[in-house]
């Protein structure tokens, strides 16, 4: 299900989390008033509000619910309705205390802020669905309800329970996984350091141990605890499935939130929606757009939702400074660019009491229309009015990254040559050329078709699970160009060896071995030299972080190292396998050469941006149904910046402009522009 | 009850705590020697002695106490009597495991150091107080016995408890406090994040949760523990005053510390006594000086004791110096210059066993007389004993800075816009420049009567709870001149926002409105112009950790920022407002901005140190009874000091010396002179 | 028993941890074909087997190691057999969760590692101890059988254990050690902060309170922690015993680790043998050779065996970087220079699942016969196998340093006066200078007989128990040197102050007393001016952490404080005392000082290396029981380095060369020389 299309509302959606329940119900017309002036046209509701729709096991008041419904259908504003599952009320913890999360020590979470159930809880399953049963039925053909939102933020504060709910739960999903003791042992490596299990009783939870854990075990927890978010997921999508079939059913993922195996989510949500805040004094936000596309990317390049940001300024960090003006609407701006097809945020009216109350809001508590954030907020929603065009348009991407979150769980386990090779470290020092190129990206998993890419990168592809080493030489073998790097190739699935030297299964594609490597010290350096990889690339460039000794089979060297006593050994390397090539980066090069590197491949492979601008201008590509090609150009610099365009006239969605030649954007300045 | 003219001892008392059940009772005889030798009046004892005094339930020993008394009197030495309930002795966790105090994560604390008690433990009352009533009525007539001292060092290792039993007391508390759930809802806001409540049963401790629990909750629970506190002192004292409603009574504080809200329990207490360990290393102890003034505004102006502080070294430092010759002198006499009668010690002799024997003493484990650190006692004891007429006198203190513990709690909760603002910072930086101005300061709580003070700092006045806006309007409507600074006027007594408009109850006085606030990052920094301020303040300064954004209206701007996109708008201001001037300091300045803005309404308002002197000569005035002055002059420069001395000859009571015109200190030297 | 001579294998040891149930059998033949080729004579077998050879409390499988010890001794490969209880199966954990240890906090280890036992366990000692006699009895006569190894590690992780279990151990050995609670109150200073005892029962262990729990509890508790795991080495052992009288018996070491005093534990062993990890990227391993000396000298300088190093990286550092080609040579050389006489690793064949997979070891997971790793194992070996001369020799050492494991645990507990004070820190300070003088050192306790030594250091010996001052005066009576330095002679064996002004019970001899000690600050510098102490040592040096304020009492100052008010007294003086001499040094001088203090002391007494040769070489003297003396010279230096030999030809062990004059040795080069 596309959401833009298939639901009330065939528009960029805008609006964000309305919390009504905390204001007397005379500030909820002013806020019908302000929202119409501000364009919003849709609010999720009810996220935190099941103490309030249910004050007991056997009690419900949907009054005030129903009071606020009807206001926002009057007001032709959608609801987004929340099943209220993310904060348990106070009694339930009271009621069934085992429904609590616990730590990995064995202390047990209290009620009192948020999301302190454990996902295995009966009692939590039960009361929660019974009240989404309530919820469904009660509002199934309210002419507000738009999209059901199930829960909140999973795994936002309480990503793994160590209760014996969960281990029991732990030792059913191991059965099912493995049917046999015999397997379990065998692919948890039970026979060293005396593990073995006789009875599927004996297996616990990883909690504290006086050492290491098992990594066989800790790595299928990490699978079972994200499997018990998303079978909590499903119980409440099911009665919502059954009673409104035709609506659209999400939860809020966080992006590149380590805890779920969200390309497992994405399979049974409708649409995929996600919260973003990114670092407001971090610069250009390449790591949000690193996320967009992976949000895009979960459900093969349909649009998503930006169901959270702030406006101003958050609450969590240690300091919160407050976004420059202009700096939402650009990046707003960069959501859509990405494949967005809406614009929310936390949240409507910012809190005067509780947890949240510093966390900056579309209003703030005073209502006060005459604030610089209101303006921007209003400017904004009228201006999304004007995209409707855009609305299900798929962004160009001709470049695929690898990733996978079981490989990044067990990349960083304990006991690991070094515990300074971080998954997203990685995979965001390739996107970043891309970024910087402007040359769109898709991540896929691992055994996903590659077919249609024309360069696949695959930064410390360390686990390699069955079929993987396949999918990779049949897209090489075609044709394709692909890169990894260390310490890729190392494990399979259940985070063993693969025996036959690194990296076992990728050494026939990428025509090498690595015979030993060294993980280096944090400010140790070693160098390359480069030879032969392109005009401009030749010289020397420092490296860090691990160096691969390699034996080549097959590859060509690009670049060696200089010093220590493998100093002249191959440190880049290249193999030409079938129609393609397969590129081996053995250390981390600094940045320069990372860039030099990938875009000597872009240029052989024709790949460019869509126009030509200075560095900090961002575009993208989306492409509408029709065809039409949408060219998104954001100017993330403090100055003014020209953009050439190519033969004919352009016009400016948002401007409404025409433009011939070249185009001048101002600082924060957007342009989404189409051949006339 | 003004300790010091009340009761046995009509002198600066001198000593410190004793302990001597550590040692053989010979060693007590020579110990009456060594304390007459250094004119020790009084000492404490039997602080940790429960132990010792009882050794089952049903069993006391007092015959080592009666003959340490009798020794005592024999030698003139009076007793600050503890009731012994600090470190409840082993038996009592044996039997009542569920007198032990437990941690935030549910673990709880062993007996085997001190403080091991819940204090809302039935069981630690009741054997706590049965010892009380035997202590009293034993010693009652002992001509020994001068004042009594309950516990020791309230919440100095255990400040909270998370114990059934205090969940339990704190639901009872807070019945008290609101009645009914619904007023506690709406005070809480557990609107938010479905944290209502429907019986109060369902209220739980904040304990390990999953992120931030409701503040109105911390801060409630804040409350509740210093209450809690001091209900166990309450119940000790009851006893005392009961049997004993000639004596003072006492539990020694801890100057600015956070746990108990010690303006609360100063109407209980009929004399201020607290425990000063100044950083050895840090310079001039300007902190120990403002707290000395704290304690001194307590109960409104009456003079304190030094209870305890150590002669060279402390053992809980990472690393313990020593104080260089004459410090400790130098700060014994700041402590009187700030209203101090009496200059204690922790401890007479130095342990030779146990988790103190490497803290300092007044004589060494050895009873060595030729030590450094006992000729300094000696000298000091017996210099003090020329100070009768200084006992009781009050120090003159024209402004007043407004402290408050509620404030404090809420402003340092989590989920702050910047956890770098601290309250003892800010607090801080402005009565440090009062003192290197050597004008004396009260400390006064937000409701107080503030008509008596030319001038009233309020710096970081975060919450502003029921009545406060309108004593400071009528303070300055009145004719008063107020400073308060950013993040004031935000939130009322349950930590919930003051709608309408950042510093809502304040914008009247304040003449003023903050659109937002942008915290600053550590080592950021924004700069203000300073424009029409007064003579020599004109020019440039940094700022840094907050900016706001103020509109006008009708303040004048007296500073301006000059970077950002805020640049020229408003940073520093000042409102007429009645007869009174209200000043606002919407950023952190640099020091030398403090310094010239608060010295230049210093200034304005003809408030000036008593003598003139060099900076780091500091003084106080004290004023007898019979309207005698005396000026405390102390050098804590490395070098001699000169101070010019107004018209007429100046007598000073430590040398005896007469002087006209100047004077000269030696460093580290005091003098303290009044006229002749 | 000195190993070497006395069992089936009398030649250098070398060989691994053997774990081949990792894997398939046939793998096991490949194994053996690599070992020989490797020159392996003896493995570890079953350190961590106990879960594959019980499946259950009832059954037993001792199949595969039947197979496996037929194996070996078809293969001439000896068998260093474990007991098997490092690691109790899973089974246990369930059937007895009481046996699993608990933390200070009282939360429960899981087992999942590895070390999860209470060492005070029933059922640990029950299920362990039986297995332990199956094995002893199955293999008593197995001609494979040369070693019995209980255990491993012991305190690795768990070195200490807070559950009830311990707790009523704790008392029982409470009792033995003082009988009467009187005793026990007096030891421990109870009569302060009111922890006196009436019943045994009262006694806790040091979990979590609220402040420093008594020290003398601490210290007891540390030394029951090194009993209770005495005591199940012992509970083995006796079982091994027993059943195999004449075989050796032992458990392996970790060198300069805490939680054993191993000096207690080497009365029990038959030989010493220990894990090296030397830090791979910390240049010369100097705390290598100190541990490689303390262990040799466990047993009055019996020579040891190394039974863990690695061969390359290991996978528990952050980082874990390559032994450099020719380290791992060059540092088993020192091993035996220093009295090894075995050079073993952990482990045979690098790990294909589990926890230590990226562990280094003899061959890699896939047997690679080509991997410079295996090339230096198989060279290494082949050497080992002309050294059957070495094998038994005795290391020359003129010098003795003072080690005293209940002195390093009383000096490290908290409220010091200077937490900077670390043991092994003021102890490396003065070997180092040994070491790089070449100068032989063996480790001695505190009342050893030092008659022997020309020169006895005793850095920082804070303890002195009975019989320890008498100890050392009479040696110096008798014509000894001793230097001891600042913080030594402060308390007994309970951790009590020696009261008589410090260090009172080494006054006599060192001729001084310490009035006042002043802790610096990091980064806080005093100096020291040197005079009179000998040829090229005047002039100032920079010394740090802490100043002693000494007072002569017949000492001569050689050098004396430059700077702070005690500028002018002695730092370092020497006392003329019967027929010696006895050092103090009252702070701690930079390295240049403390090199040439002891340096010149040295000097005087005639001690020097046994060649000349460059700073970087390393050297030590092996005496076989013929006389013959050997010359170990290790080249530490990336250049080559030239050696002077006396008059006389020398022959190299390793290379077989003969050399007179001189011998130049490569980077990373080894020779032992003898001389013709």
């Amino acid at each position: 299900m596309s959401i833009s299309k298939n639901v009330k509302l065939p528009h960029m959606f805008y609006g964000g989390d309305y919390n009504p329940e905390q204001w007397p119900e005379e500030v909820w017309l002013e806020d019908m008033r302000l929202m119409k002036k501000a364009g919003v046209n849709i609010v999720s509701i009810g996220i935190f509000s099941w103490a309030v729709l249910q004050p007991g096991p056997d009690t419900y008041d949907f009054a005030w619910m129903d009071r606020l419904m009807d206001l926002m259908a009057e007001n032709g504003i959608m609801a987004d309705l929340a099943t209220a599952t993310a904060s348990p009320p106070a009694w339930l913890a009271r009621l069934h205390p085992e429904s609590l999360p616990v730590d990995e020590n064995g202390a047990r979470y209290s009620q009192g802020s948020r999301q302190h159930y454990c996902p295995n809880s009966k009692a939590f399953r039960l009361y929660g669905q019974r009240l989404v049963r309530k919820l469904a039925e009660r509002y199934k053909d309210h002419p507000a309800l738009a999209m059901w939102h199930i829960n909140n933020e999973y795994a936002c504060h309480i990503s793994e329970c160590y209760c014996d709910v969960c281990a029991s739960e732990f030792r059913l999903w191991l059965q099912r996984r493995y049917s046999t003791l015999d397997e379990l042992n065998a692919r948890w490596g039970t026979n060293f350091w005396s593990q073995k299990y006789y009875d599927w009783e004996e297996i616990v939870l990883p909690r504290k141990t006086p050492t290491y854990p098992n990594p066989g075990q800790q790595l299928d927890y990490k699978r079972f605890m994200s499997d018990s978010l998303l079978d909590a997921y499903l119980g409440e999508q099911r009665i919502l499935k059954e009673i409104t079939p035709h609506l659209p059913i999400m939860t809020n993922l966080m992006g590149a939130h380590k805890p779920l195996d969200q390309f497992e989510w994405a399979k049974h949500m409708d649409v995929i929606t996600w919260d973003s805040y990114p670092e407001p004094t971090a610069g250009i936000p390449v790591f949000a757009a690193m996320q967009h596309d992976l949000m895009r990317s979960l459900k093969g390049g349909e649009p998503f939702i930006l169901m959270e940001q702030v406006t101003s300024q958050v609450n969590w960090r240690q300091q919160n400074p407050l976004k420059r003006p202009g700096v939402m609407r650009l990046w707003s701006y960069q959501t859509v660019a990405h494949g967005g097809d809406g614009v929310m945020f936390f949240q409507w009216r910012q809190s005067w009491a509780g947890a949240e109350k510093y966390h900056g809001a579309m209003v703030n508590q005073t209502g006060d229309e005459n604030t610089r954030v209101y303006r921007e907020v209003v400017q904004l929603g009228n201006e999304l009015k004007q995209l409707d065009g855009i609305v299900d348009a798929r962004v160009e991407a001709p470049v695929a990254i690898v990733f996978d979150w079981p490989t990044w769980w067990a990349l960083e386990l304990d006991s690991k040559p070094s515990r300074d090779v971080l998954y997203l470290d990685q995979i965001k020092q390739y996107y970043s050329v891309l970024f910087e190129r402007n040359i769109g990206v898709d991540f896929v998993q691992p055994d996903a078709d590659l077919g249609k890419y024309k360069l696949v990168l695959a930064p410390t592809m360390y686990m390699v699970a069955p079929g993987v080493a396949d999918n990779l030489e049949s897209y090489v073998q075609g044709g394709g160009t692909l890169l990894t790097t260390f310490f890729s190739g190392i494990v399979d699935e259940n985070d063993r060896i693969h025996t036959g030297g690194y990296p076992a299964p990728l050494r026939k594609v990428l025509g090498l071995c690595v015979e030993e490597f060294d993980p280096m010290l944090p400010g140790q350096t070693n160098a390359i030299q480069v030879e032969g990889l392109g005009a401009g690339t030749d010289g020397e460039y420092s490296c860090s972080l691990w160096s691969d000794i390699i034996r080549l089979e097959g590859a060509q060297p690009l670049a060696r190292f200089t010093q220590d006593f493998f100093a002249g050994s191959p440190a880049v390397t290249v193999h030409a396998f079938g129609s393609g090539k397969a590129y081996y980066v053995g250390t981390q090069g600094e940045a320069a050469f990372t860039s030099k590197l990938v875009g000597g491949i872009l240029d052989e492979l024709n790949l460019a941006a869509p126009l030509a601008a200075p560095a900090g201008v961002e575009m993208t590509v989306r492409v509408g149904n029709d065809g039409q090609r949408y060219i998104f150009v954001l100017n993330h610099l403090a100055v003014p910046a020209d953009v050439q365009l190519p033969q004919g006239a352009y016009s400016d969605l948002l401007s409404g402009g025409s433009f011939t030649g070249a185009l001048q954007l101002a600082p924060n300045g957007v342009a989404i522009l189409h051949a006339n």
